[in-house]
């Protein structure tokens, strides 16, 4: 495949959905967003009894671009490996729809959205959202869009949190459930990589105290640093070293600080490329959600008594050997609470070298576990005997 | 023991050695150090005979004061759980001598230092140094101490790099060696976390291409960047989790970008103390030194060559369970290439949760592991038998 497929591509439907002033998404922190935007893809149709949606969430730096080109810089779609004709989430047999977590900046209201009552960018004056804020706006678009039950929800990383969400939130609005490469609750390590990252974009002058947008600058340098922090993260140690080892980028020593290493080089290009497609301020804020998770925090630490209302969901959890960012250890914990709960389950741990963004690669066993998972659960479901729509 | 203790500590000796024009440091880029100064310390007597020397070579961010309490912050000794009297090394049984790194900013010649052709700070005119380079400084000191041969090297982390540096520059001029918690080389990642601090300390305004102290400013908000993304590679994720866990520094939320959690406090901390001992120059070059370090790649790659000439040097390398910095796989590709050259080499993998940091705080198997290496040293050297001096 190469970028010349992008413009063959089904480009989907979709568009923003505005909420009416007096349906206000209530937030967790007391607080509640009137006028609410949603933007959204769709890709396939929808059949005739609504049985056939499934939404997919997206991670922290990604969007609602998961089976098409994304507008602004072209990139193909951040789930080409999984969603499209014959892959398991297929738009030829599936309606799927993704959306744009609210905090975003890919046209969801976020901090860079103007704020009605100043006609300026929210900015900091953005109220601090949470993943279940993210699920019940996603919730609201599902209903909007006449659907009653989706058929699955499937997301990983941050993705896997709103799944984790969903089904504490609202086990009767879905069938199947699948969490890749996540975690029910944000741990030490994951809170401290974040803060590096939120300190390196409050650090940089032009974040202005997060009113940048009122004098057309970005705090681009800042956001670029944590981009690079987080990025080591998606990665394993074996990835980084197949990958670049310690390769140079021309034939010798710089004697100097540019990029000797092509791990510097391919860095410092994964920072500059992210600042042309993130808000700064999306970023604190959607980093923040994640370290406020804590699925069971709420009830009494049991994350058992969290799924016990899900337990008719079917539930799929993957995790991959090599990912640190959120290891094996933590869908083991969901897996056993699903368990008590005495939900239907399903727990492949996968094999690769590839660190926590295996979920986004080509990865034959995911692929084939994952596309099992949801002819299973379409047949159970009574999708499997339909015909396309 | 409490920070009371610091004043009873005995605080050594040593100063600044300055060396003279016609005996410039030569370093590994071509380049040279006119007047090279070596600050240091020294803790015990040198014996009759000169040889019961233990160099010890210090971390990134450490420097000289290895035994007695850090004269600008009042900082405990920082290697006070291994140096002192009945500990491994002990003033009164062995002369023991710690220098500051070349190009670190504790005395010894370094990029804050006065660039004698401008008579101000060098800042990015000073060269870049290699951990050869800072051997090389070191070796300078210990001959012109009048010390021949010593007893022992020893260091965790870049002091383990030193170690193994020393081991294959000078193998005639050391009895023992001790590596703890440290590589051959510098991996992908080690260069990648590396080059995060690099960016954070460039990005801020205030380093100003390196020219800060020309101005009376400092990169204060990119050094603590820097050092907080380098600080959680330096502990472990259980060792975080048992820390802090999830624990919050109030009763509940702030729903904003305060240090909500206990760790993300410790972190901004960790960097705000950081900047007022260090600098930011100093911490470029000093990182810049270590991604540069590769032992074998100037002798075909191959480890064992690099330690033939060794082989008549003790060896103990240690490293740690949950150090994913420096991982036990490093320590074990040292010791292969030891055993390869005909080295007599002990090799000692602690289990510990602490991470990378544990080299420095209290862990009783590397104290009598460490403790025992060296009386059985000491007996081989026949220092064993000689009264205290």
């Amino acid at each position: 495949m190469d970028s010349g497929e992008t413009g063959r591509a089904d480009q989907g439907g979709g568009g923003v959905m505005v909420f009416p002033a007096d349906k206000p998404l209530q937030l967790d922190s007391g607080g509640r967003i009137d006028g609410l935007e949603v933007a959204y893809k769709t890709y396939g149709t929808l059949n005739a009894d609504r049985s056939n949606a499934i939404l997919i969430c997206h991670a922290l730096s990604l969007d609602q671009y998961a089976a098409s080109s994304h507008p602004v810089t072209g990139r193909r779609a951040w789930w080409r490996t999984m969603v499209g004709p014959g892959l398991p989430m297929d738009p030829e047999r599936h309606f799927i729809i993704c959306s744009n977590v609210v905090g975003g900046c890919m046209g969801t209201t976020g901090p860079s959205s103007i704020n009605p009552a100043t006609g300026a960018a929210w900015g900091l004056a953005f109220p601090v959202i949470t993943i279940a804020d993210m699920v019940r706006a996603q919730a609201m678009l599902v209903e909007t869009l006449g659907i009653e039950r989706l058929f699955a929800v499937v997301g990983g990383s941050m993705g896997g949190m709103q799944v984790l969400q969903w089904a504490a939130d609202y086990p009767q609005r879905l069938f199947a459930a699948v969490c890749i490469a996540a975690a029910a609750r944000h741990s030490a390590q994951n809170i401290a990589f974040h803060e590096v990252g939120r300190q390196a974009i409050m650090a940089d002058p032009d974040w202005r105290g997060g009113d940048y947008a009122a004098v057309g600058v970005r705090p681009e340098k800042g956001l670029a640093v944590a981009r690079m922090a987080a990025h080591i993260t998606y990665l394993s140690e074996p990835a980084l070293h197949r990958k670049f080892g310690r390769e140079l980028q021309s034939d010798g020593l710089s004697w100097g600080f540019d990029a000797d290493f092509q791990v510097e080089s391919y860095l410092r290009h994964q920072g500059a490329s992210f600042v042309d497609r993130f808000d700064a301020n999306s970023y604190l804020y959607i980093t923040r959600a994640m370290d406020y998770f804590d699925l069971a925090a709420g009830r009494g630490g049991v994350l058992a008594d969290v799924f016990r209302p899900a337990r008719d969901v079917r539930f799929c959890v993957f995790s991959f050997t090599s990912d640190w960012l959120y290891p094996t250890v933590e869908s083991r914990s969901i897996v056993r609470a699903l368990n008590a709960a005495g939900a239907r389950a399903s727990f492949v741990e996968i094999d690769s070298d590839k660190g926590h963004d295996a979920f986004l690669l080509d990865e034959p066993v995911l692929l084939s576990a994952l596309g099992g998972f949801m002819a299973s659960a379409a047949q159970a479901a009574g999708l499997a005997d339909q015909a396309a729509p």
